[in-house]
């Protein structure tokens, strides 16, 4: 069975060391709560209950699946024990509003808890995963009277919460949505529909589920200018707030898929089901973006943790693994053979896991401070900021650590040889689940349109500007740091060219707008990895002080590492850069028939 | 359910018109059989059966898996009825010797159609697949008597074969094995041990099963140079050759797996089996060799088939699904959103596909005639080039299009989206299937080190030569050709770059064996997209021949396909050139401490 410690070490060099999270906490108006004892405590718990608790589950919980039985979901053996488990131990409100009995801590640390989480059971995890989605989407749109019906008991964690959006026939684009809304003489509406593809559609865990619904009312405007929020119950809440009567709302069926096998996909039917109005008629678009952009977060969040997951089983396993002897003989002639990690390969293959897993962390844990800036920071010019950088690092969070969490999964695999293959080692499992992350809440595509598009082009780069500086003004102040020049000098080069680039693409989507999806995904992808050398070159800085103290080992490791990164995968933007600038030429000259010519005959 | 059609046009493109197969056949001693009437009808044939015959069978398979029951297995329902048309057709004969009963026509043939196989039910493919590497080691290697007892049977199909080296410590490292072979008074020998991951170990296709088995001698020597290589047969043959008694080798138990669930992936229980040496003793190696070199060209053309199965269904999705309008205005106005190959980054993906479908058949086709020649030519200077060129070739079209393999099935799941994580769609099998293809028969990394260390740089660089010479003399022809600038001109740098980079790892590797692994991996895949870059600077030169002809638009097509991979493939190139420079030093720093200081504490 696979084993997991969470990387604690690592979490508090990035949060303690690099960015000074202690401070960043005490500015925050919850920072009292979230000093450094506390901090830690609830991490090393949190790592505790994922290790001792979620661990143990993940593998049955894929094997056994969900069961849809008399219109009831049951999910695997334990994962209802472990969820009150988790309710008990009070981390559904960790990072909560104390308003709704959250315990007002800030979200950066429920962000550390949730790459514990999805490295030990991503399948259980997205059970109290979808309730932040449909708890933002209430604390910001939601009346008095709905946050206190529905959203304090989404936050004690008694009842859950999804996000009802895709039909059968529209995924990214919502405006297609059929779902109908029927407003009746109560005030409350009547949604009937079919939604797809919602995960933790029902299931046995906790005794409410609140349905978070897009959906159409009478006369609304075509596409998505016409799309509604509604709150929908499984259960009617009672005069006290319980679960009453069912509403008419049922799972249809579950989906078989590839991985995440102990989460249900469900198809929900709804019936004349009653629904709430969330938010102002016909701008549910908004409010469904509050709750897309806290689940993009969290998918970046699983990214991270499968590639710890697989990073760390990798490891033991090319430790232990005796194959072949070191192309420059033995490394351990007591043996029949070397274990595998002397292989340069091999270690090429753990190195990746291993800087992706840093520099992900790196990047969850910057992009938290943005989060804690915004939900919890005064109004002015640094919230604005963290605005700005929250917005424009959200989709390469959530496309880019997907993208390299599928890549290092399978590195795991591979690391395993053949053995990686066999669903007893679980490698293989950890690779089906990260196949769904970079296709829920906006496939890599729809990341990559929003950065470019969205958040890039449409502020005329202003918005890359913010993040660019930043990396300009980190480079001018380490241009004499010769220590630090391997990592300055390309830095430097590959922030000036990230501009370059952009305002390429710029000129050209000015000529025609296809342009912009011709490049994108490199462009995120590009992103990424210049986003990635920033980071690495900052916890470089941070090591080379470090380095003659009384913890040499880690932080040449994470030099070593840095170094790694520099030299082995951030040379990936070479052939990113040269894609995006290739253009929309070869792309869109083909007709639609001309694609199958070599078949279709 | 997913479709296929054989791409027969573009089959006939790259053998007809890119490398003169009639010619080449015509050459071969078995050439008049092989006249383009026989190639045609074959592939047509051929064609029909994997389409209507194992199409159909695939994702019951898969779902369904094999069957162990009373010590015997099963395949799934419908598998061994295909295995009976398979062998009354006369399939599994095809290239195979006259004088064993073989119809004696090119193996390049046959590899057209293992990709149809492997394009449309990889899992049942393996049952006759694996006879291939069986037969060739008994063709090579067997006596007269183990030949007329194994081998006809091997050819006709009714009885199949298998490889048995993998064991439960060792699997790369086969110096390692403890299968005891004794030898007893009848010059036979009592086989003792456990193999694992056997495909097509144990089942209900064909009667019998004859096992190559690795195993060692007593007093053997020590490692690699101390295995033997046997014939074990399922069920002992009786005087008339018919299978008898049972002999002492079952399986043990069936292998859970990622993908390839319709193949029994076999533990083997060899108790003191009967068993007859092939091959001289302790030379097993060398014959363990010979069935490799054929079960990784295999291995290789399964890559090419997934790809083409994915690429297929990709095209048809994308053609149908409705999502969103074109960014630069609505294409399908008529409809309620314009179907999703409007958008140019759906049209990367299937760029994608489409470019490594049809460069991976120009790969194996190229590969293919070097085989032909290899096994059917004459003696002399053209022969000993075919087996420089199919010795350097055999690890690229092994690892290069497993590796790209596995990221078209991928993408066919990202064009899918949410749908293509689903298993009803198909795609994800595709991706399921696929993913062993990178493992067995040698992982990348071993390709890896048999291309830079065994074949490039043991020769001096002498075989690169053979290749890269033929590639400037391409480039030199049609260097003032025109309108081919913008493939020559980019083709003739790499070229002479692959040179440089060749020279540059053979000099470092000379202070340091371990610069070697290091590289090889990035110098395998950039040695991929060069070799492809060159095959699609020949089709491309072929279109421009072909343009003002009768199927102007498939010759148009191509050559779009062409430069798409020129500028949207090609540049991967790029960063492999600068990985591959990078060197040992990254990877080599750290202790196996020190990769676990994140998280060990």
């Amino acid at each position: 069975m696979p084993s997991y410690q969470a990387p604690l070490r690592d979490m508090r060099f990035v949060m303690d060391e690099m960015f000074d999270y202690p401070s960043h906490y005490a500015a925050l108006p919850c920072g009292d709560e979230a000093s450094p004892d506390v901090v830690n405590a609830i991490l090393e718990e949190g790592a505790r209950f994922a290790r001792d608790v979620l661990l143990p589950l993940n593998q049955s919980g894929d094997e056994e699946g969900c069961l849809l039985e008399g219109g009831e979901v049951k999910a695997p053996q334990g994962f209802k024990e472990a969820y009150q488990q988790y309710v008990e131990g009070g981390w559904p409100s960790l990072a909560a509003d104390p308003e709704q009995g959250g315990q007002g801590l800030p979200p950066s640390l429920a962000m550390m808890l949730s790459e514990m989480i999805c490295a030990t059971n991503l399948a259980w995890g997205m059970y109290p995963g979808l309730s932040h989605g449909a708890a933002d989407a209430l604390r910001h749109h939601g009346t008095d009277e709905q946050k206190e019906t529905y959203l304090t008991k989404l936050v004690e964690g008694v009842w859950t919460g999804t996000m009802c959006l895709t039909e059968p026939h529209c995924g990214t684009d919502l405006g297609l949505i059929k779902t109908r809304a029927v407003p009746n003489e109560s005030g409350a509406y009547a949604i009937t529909g079919t939604k797809i593809f919602i995960s933790a559609g029902d299931h046995n865990l906790a005794e409410n589920i609140v349905h978070l619904v897009l959906a159409k009312l009478p006369g609304a405007p075509e596409g998505s200018k016409g799309i509604s929020l509604f709150v929908v119950p499984k259960f009617m809440p009672d005069a006290q707030g319980n679960p009453g009567d069912r509403n008419g709302v049922s799972c249809g069926s579950l989906e078989h898929k590839m991985g995440i096998h102990g989460n249900a996909t469900c198809v929900m039917n709804f019936d004349g089901a009653m629904g709430y109005l969330v938010g102002a008629p016909n701008k549910g678009l908004a409010c469904m973006f509050t709750m897309m952009n806290a689940a993009r977060l969290g998918v970046g969040i699983q990214g991270l943790g499968l590639i710890e997951a697989s990073f760390q089983n990798s490891l033991s396993y090319a430790r232990d693994r005796l194959q072949m002897r070191a192309l420059s003989g033995a490394q351990a002639p007591e043996k029949v053979a070397d274990p595998i990690i002397v292989h340069p390969d091999v270690r090429r293959m753990l190195l990746t896991q291993k800087a992706f897993a840093e520099g992900g962390r790196m990047l969850v844990l910057y992009t938290a401070q943005m989060l804690d800036i915004v939900e919890h920071g005064k109004p002015g010019e640094e919230k604005e900021r963290a605005e700005t950088l929250l917005g424009l690092l959200t989709p390469i969070v959530k496309a880019f650590l997907t993208e390299v969490g599928f890549e290092c999964t399978n590195e795991g695999v591979q690391i395993f040889g053949g053995h990686g293959f066999i669903k007893e080692w679980g490698m293989e499992q950890l690779v089906r689940d990260a196949r769904i992350t970079r296709l829920y809440e906006g496939t890599t595509g729809i990341q990559a349109l929003d950065l470019l598009g969205r958040k890039v082009l449409m502020s005329q780069g202003e918005s890359l500007k913010v993040f660019t500086k930043e990396i300009h003004k980190f480079c001018k102040t380490e241009s004499d740091n010769p220590a630090l020049k391997e990592f300055v000098e390309p830095l430097a080069k590959l922030n000036a060219e990230w501009g370059e680039l952009t305002m390429g693409v710029g000129m050209k989507a000015m000529q025609d707008r296809e342009e912009v999806g011709a490049a994108s995904v490199d462009y995120l992808m590009y992103s990424g990895y210049v986003t990635l050398a920033y980071l690495f070159a900052r916890a470089a800085k941070q090591s080379l002080v470090e380095l003659e103290g009384d913890d040499k080992a880690f932080y040449a490791a994470k030099l070593n590492t840095a170094r790694f990164y520099y030299q082995r995968l951030l040379p990936r933007t070479k052939a990113h850069a040269q894609m995006i600038q290739a253009g929309a030429g070869s792309l869109m000259a083909m007709s639609s028939e001309d694609f199958g010519l070599g078949f279709e005959i």
